[in-house]
C-alpha cells in the first residue's frame, strides 16, 4: 500500500475476527519492526510473540484488564534489552532512549499491520514488573509495549485531531 | 512510495545538500506526525520547527555539538505537552507515555522523509534543560528529539542488523 494511505489509515482496532494468523504474517511485520532506528545502533529491541492463551489472559490482567489483548490471536510484546545500551548510555538509557527505541519498533508494527490489512491495538498501560514475571524477563529487559493483533472485526474510530495551528510552532515555544 | 519499499529505505542521514527546503513539504511531513497514536488519545505531540540558524546552532551545542542539527535547512523538535495526560496518567504519563507517543511521531517524521526523498537524522542526546531553555518550553512541556532534515548529502550507511533469530522468543523470554 502506498505510504501516506497507511498513514492515514491506521487507527487502533480492539476487537478482532476469531480468525488465526498465519506465522508469515508475523514474520513480515517484525522484518520491518527489526528495521526501527535505536540510539548509537544499539539495537535494544527485542519481541516475544505470544499466542498461549493463559499467557495472552495473564498480560491482559496486568494491563489493567484491556482484554483486546486476551482477545487478539496474537500479541508481540516489544521489550529492550537495556544491556546492549548500558554501558554507553548509563541512566539515559534505560529511562529515555530505551523507551524511543521500543516506540519506534511498536509504530512500525502498527503500521506494518494496516498494510497486510490487520488490526492492530498498542497498549502501554501495564505493571512493569508483572509483565516482566509473566514473560520472565531478566532484569536489564524493559517491556515497552504489548501490541495485539488480529483481523480487524470493527470499524476503525474517527476522532478529530488537532489541527496544525494549535500543535506547530516556529523557531520556539 | 510503496510502504514496505519506505521501511527498508530508512537510515539515518546526516549530511544534507546546501539547499532550501520548502515549508510544502514541512507540513506534508507533520502532517502525518500529528495522526501518530497517543496513551489514552491525549494527544500531547507538537513541534517546533527551527530554521534560524542560530537557534540550530545554540541546539547543536545542547546535542553534544551533533552538527547535522546546525547544518540542516530545517530542524523539528518533537516535545511533549505532559499537561494534557497529567490529570489522567501523572508520573507514567510524563515519564513514560509522552516519550512514546513522541518517538511514534517522530518515527513517522523519519519515515515521510524517506517517501518525499529527504534525508532526516533523529537526535536524543541533549540537554534536557538547555533545549528547554533554548525553545522556551514551558515547565509542562518536554523535549523528546531533535530532527534534522534536508536533501539527502549523502549516501546512507549500510549496517548489519541482528537476526530474527537472535531477536524473537516465542511466548516468553
Amino acid at each position: 500500500m502506498e505510504f501516506t494511505q497507511v498513514v492515514r489509515k491506521r487507527a487502533m482496532i480492539r476487537v478482532y475476527q476469531n480468525k488465526d494468523m498465519p506465522q508469515e504474517l508475523i514474520d513480515k511485520i517484525l522484518d520491518n519492526a527489526r528495521k526501527a532506528p535505536s540510539a548509537g545502533f544499539t539495537q535494544p529491541q527485542e519481541f516475544i510473540i505470544i499466542r498461549n492463551l493463559q499467557q495472552k489472559e495473564k498480560l491482559a490482567s496486568a494491563a489493567l484488564g484491556q482484554e483486546q489483548i486476551a482477545a487478539a490471536p496474537v500479541v508481540v510484546a516489544v521489550v529492550c534489552n537495556t544491556q546492549r545500551s548500558a554501558s554507553r548510555y548509563a541512566e539515559r538509557g534505560r529511562n529515555f532512549y530505551s523507551i524511543i527505541d521500543g516506540a519506534f519498533s511498536s509504530m512500525l508494527i502498527l503500521l506494518s499491520c494496516v498494510n497486510l490489512g490487520l488490526g492492530a491495538s498498542f497498549v502501554g498501560a501495564f505493571d512493569d514488573e508483572t509483565v516482566s514475571e509473566i514473560l520472565e524477563l531478566p532484569a536489564h529487559v524493559r517491556p515497552i509495549g504489548l501490541i495485539a493483533i488480529g483481523y480487524p472485526g470493527e470499524l476503525p474510530a474517527k476522532y478529530k485531531r488537532f489541527s496544525p495551528e494549535k500543535i506547530v510552532h516556529h523557531e520556539k515555544w
